[in-house]
């Protein structure tokens, strides 16, 4: 059970389109706040896009999210499941990145979760863009690679971009294989579709045992048999799961750089986290929402639900 | 048959983007007109949106689905009915809330429906936010209370909101159960969805005998299934038709005020319309159109759409 | 396999949202451009919207398509084609209409295509309204009627509006069929919906033979089944292939001026053209994209993507 | 003083959002209305484009201005007139364009004002685009050509667009003055600037008469000095006004087909209107307000703003 | 001097688009914080839009206030003042409306007010619409009527709305000098401007003597005169300022529920403020503006940098 | 005179809103191209915002720019100048970015300009952020520092940011003084205003003698005074023009990252640009226009106007 202290603000004393906007309205705890230490689930906050190609945006992600996520209420829908009361859940507040230098930017964000690591606390990621889940990996998948699941209409594993670099959101899946974070025979990656520059990404999946799930094969399946395939590669150790919000068909999600038609409604974009119960999911990211091109901010609050919906399989894992 | 007075503008004569919008091009008759006395299903707006809790906008809805409506046609498609052919349909105007005042709104409101009731006038309203289906039926079923298929993402049927209230658009159908103006063993709610503040709704429900289906019911029976059930729920006495836009899922309806990710797409939002075809409905709604976020005017368009669908029912029930 | 002069700019060395927008980033090859000669299948802007009845706007889709367009890699995802690779593909620009004036503006597009037609250039073109195909057809099947796969919510079979006009987009495909461009026995038109003005069009049809199949049908039995008998019914013989973006719904492509709720989602939008593999497409058309109704870009951007379809389908009947 | 029917409906009793949006929320009386030989001023929407060069629009011009117009109030907040209870004033609702052929729409907008005239109604005119000028002015100017007080950004004198047509919103007042329904010595054009095809608008004003004014002259002699200049052109007799909203800087009406910057701004915009007090103003019209490119609503509010000030111009001119 | 506690988050280590949005990236303290009693300036949101009689929407303005604020920097750009190190600042949070009950939203709020002026916490408040100035002034000017600088397009003087209510955003300023809250002898209204329904608030103005200087003054004596006037009238006794964002014209401000055309610019609206310098301001609030009708957010970003330049002065006052 | 290869499209053959939108409707003469010797004015893309301290957007300028620019007419209003028939004018594509690697960038930009200045090529740049400034100072300025006309609402003269950076929009100019690239004592920068971080800018401009004019300064002068001070300073010798569109007020300009209010309207926008007639213009910019935040594209239609006022300077000035 949770201390009070961690409770989000009621709807019914402050309504929740009023008052300070933190994720799902739970206290602003930063890491020199008294009661940091017992905060065993952090919502994080990572307002950078410096690793987009296309269309920037996402680093006005996680302040639209904290914004939407006020619309969440204590209980969910249809586990019952009252996460806030179940475990210490806090907002973290947002990592500072260097807007010009990514080299930079990432090693202070690697810094802060290899802080978060020490102190036990879980962390729920709001990105920013894809680059962003290199440096969470970093910071808590050091000793022991974990294993992932990975929503996407990209596999983000590709070699280099623009002459030479690794540090877009094309690259850092493939980066956290080469460093060892992540397991390969324990990764799968669902959705993937849309037009190629070539093939070189599926090659190294490939090679590396990387299970991809295209979104023909998610259509013919459906998703209980897909996420079935899922929870047995993934298994019981420590996970990983990494949500690019480009996953989602773009009627539904047309807030993200990089679109793909053709993806899950609203409803399946729910549905494969909630198959994911049982999991033990260690930490979880929620990227690549792009405020600038969302007019009806439809996506951040999609975001924010999917979020909700990490937040309980992670409540579950504790 | 009806009068050729009460025949819409041809699109062939004035362009469907031309023209005082009224609703559907139908005549505007106050109920001070002439032939007042004459219309049987009376269009009706609602513009006020005083029972929101988070975000307002529904007193612009019977503006925007009017505009919307002039782009319906005179036949429906898939069973060719022409309805405007087939009862005298007019456009009522819409009923002056005071947009300071619930409690006198809602007198205002009722005096008004209890006034068509006794003219004999059918109403279908636009609204507004769902607190206004609750007037409607208390001049409606005064006498004897109706059945009801009710579309929804939430049940509104909450005891009590900010401290004590039930003027919101929480709590309508739990008023109208405990007036006696619907019968709970004639209600179902089809759509519920979304975390919740806690289980007092579903407990009302339960205890009332009033059948709920949630999104995961739905999807997992689907449209011809459910509504099957529901038809014979709600049985072949006099019922309405309550319908809020947010049943539908945000991607296709994002003008509402409390989306809730995950429902149906837009031709099964049509679809169970369809599907009450033989039911005796004898009033309807189309609630929370919320035009300031709605930036395509989509969600107005399909709002204006599904009154066709209700109208064409309204009429055959005739 | 293509010239190198007719590959696109990579996004490796120009980032896709830099540079001159051309459709697909090709080459632009005007006519009188020394290599247009060269050209197999020329992409071509038809800037205009004369012929709408309802909300205008297309007379932007080609600029606003060679925007989005540019997001379009080198490879499909599913089948592999390098279709830039494997057939010389220009941007041939657009073909300047007369805005205030119908008929010298079709007298401008037929001759532009019969002079394609002449040079043996496949069209692969972006509308513009639907009116634009009439003219397309007059060019290049004079000498013998086409078969067609049409999606659209509407048939466009009317025979006049406004008091007797046939230069509208609900006439084209009678005019074109009355005109011996269209062979009706080999026609299809997928998805039509809608509330109706009248049954003539669907007399038409029937007195004729084509082949409609109503959004009903096409749910009912799936996109493998319905697509199956349109390859059947087009055969092997040359075809066109028209796409109206309203075919699709409203809440994936609301950047259009006549919608109708409850079309495919984005997924079936791309698998009915996939599903066209092997018909011998010497022709296609992609209209009805209006951009200031479109405020995320998201319909030119499926606009674009379905060009991509349909130009492989154009490449492999090559 | 007007009869009460004529009265607006009031704010107090209907909200101002609130109800079917007429004109300035004047009833209803089309010309078979049987009060309507009653109507001393008659507010008439003529919802078509047909004569754009570039950007659609206007065409929904007529419905986003009687929408915004419902803002008004009863009194001039300077003179305090109350034009309402000075004279019968009417909303006569839209003539109906043939969409797609501009001669015969412009014979339908003829045929009607002819109709105004015979009957000894005024017009108000809401566009449309500003070739509707034109054939307001065959209606009432046959007998005697009138003064003008142009505001607008382009002087709309050119000899003919698009390989010879005169069918544009570019020509509209040279066919004017060749027909002989305007005077040119009467004539003043206020506000032209913007880039230019060449002089030959300049020339033919210079060869008429027609008095320019630049906005370079505008700015550096101020509203009060050009207005009075503008009364002594235009004199006591009758005159019409007609203004293009393209006249006011798009930073205040980006509302627009055709806006170019350096504009005046909105006090300014308002004041050139005021300051005609006293001219004899026996038509008027508020052109080229397109609400797909106004996405406030901002050009609309200004634009009901401006007809509501040259509404008393026109009552104080009876 | 300010304790560091009190110093904003600097945009050098965290950018201005990141961290969670307080007022000017203060500190959130709310008054139950173990340093609440430190504070001298608390800005305070009132989320509330129970009183408009119009278009709601200003109960969203103090979160879009906030996420706007912090591109604020440290030192004003003209005088040099660097207020957050002159006085100890902070945001205390929102005071909770009560979303459907606007006689227990004014107790709270009156109620908050109570308590901040017991603590010596002098309120620069963000609204909400204007009818929330009347519950801080009865909060904080029981014992001593205040002088008032109020910038406004409307009077907000009126007796009553909608068949007899005083509660609604026309009707404050009444109320509160009725209450002996304000001393008419010491206020001024400057802007008032647009349509009127009759002139019973200016007799108000007139019979108990306050200065109202109506646009058209503002612009023939220009700002320097008129606001030498407004320091003379409110003299160096406690004052309150009162900016309702409807005093700027909708070109710059066009976030607000009843815009009027024909207000000041940008640099005019800024500069009023600043020309108050020299009065003792005990108070002062933003209100009206209306994240809905705001596409740009600018209307956000100009009410957050009015409150800085009420802050420099509430600061100067100290 | 002008080779005609080098004129612009005409808007009586291809309407304005149709064909590929090059810059004003100018051939695409990439280097390599044959003619590319010809070009005397190369307008260049800088499709870049790697620099922006707060929202990114600017890589999108180039392309919106380019949009906007066909409504360019071939004759200025008020000189009657007719650029494009006076000089060989070109539209020379967009530079290639490094999208993730600013030094990487700001090499490639280099050797651009670097290039152009060895073929005689003078370009005038559409960025881009005014970062992008740096590098074409660094390909033209090389040889002999430049005077400067800087319009701004910043000075971007701060040494650093974010922890030691120089490569940010914030810093070009002091880069650019710096490395001798400018004369400070021909330099003027108008328009500043804002809140500030701290004083180190006006310290630095004081120190190096560069002239910075105030907004308030601006308005109290005039802007013919103020330019004629302008003049004076930068004198006959090769000097820069560089526009950055923030400079403008943002109601006339809200589409830039980081706006400032109280800026000057769209006349006194253009007519400081006018004003430097005589000047020597061998090189300008237009810079951080940012499409993603504006929603009628009115700043990148003001960026384009100006663009062409600046052409036109450098025209005369060849």
């Amino acid at each position: 059970m949770s201390d009070r202290f961690f409770h989000p603000v009621s709807g019914m004393e402050m309504p929740r389109f009023a008052g300070i906007p933190t994720f799902m309205r739970l206290p602003h705890v930063p890491l020199d706040h008294p009661r940091a230490d017992e905060v065993q689930i952090g919502l994080v906050g990572l307002p950078w896009d410096g690793g987009v190609s296309n269309r920037a945006g996402p680093r006005h992600g996680p302040r639209q999210l904290r914004d939407a996520s006020t619309m969440i209420r204590a209980q969910h829908g249809v586990s019952g499941m009252r996460p806030f009361e179940a475990a210490n859940c806090a907002d973290l507040g947002d990592v500072g990145p260097n807007p010009v230098d990514n080299p930079d930017t990432l090693r202070r964000f690697e810094a802060y979760f290899t802080g978060l690591k020490e102190r036990g606390i879980r962390p729920l990621v709001a990105g920013g863009d894809h680059l962003c889940t290199l440096p969470v990996l970093r910071g808590i998948a050091k000793d022991a690679p974990l294993g992932l699941v990975h929503f996407d209409s990209h596999t983000d594993l590709f070699p280099a971009y623009f002459g030479g670099t690794t540090l877009t959101h094309g690259n850092p899946f493939r980066s956290a294989v080469e460093e060892g974070l992540l397991d390969p025979a324990r990764m799968i990656q669902i959705g993937i579709r849309g037009t190629m520059y070539d093939s070189e990404d599926r090659d190294f999946a490939k090679a590396h045992g990387i299970r991809i799930v295209t979104i023909e094969e998610f259509f013919d399946r459906g998703v209980k048999d897909v996420m079935a395939e899922a929870r047995a590669i993934v298994g019981t150790k420590p996970a990983y799961m990494s949500y690019d919000i480009d996953f989602v068909d773009p009627s539904v999600a047309p807030g993200t750089g990089t679109p793909e038609w053709g993806g899950p409604n609203a409803y399946e974009a729910i549905r494969v986290v909630r198959e994911c119960a049982g999991l033990n999911i260690v930490g979880a990211d929620l990227v690549e929402v792009s405020p600038p091109v969302d007019p009806t901010g439809g996506t951040a609050w999609l975001g924010a639900s999917l979020m909700f919906e990490m937040l309980c399989l992670m409540v579950a894992a504790l």
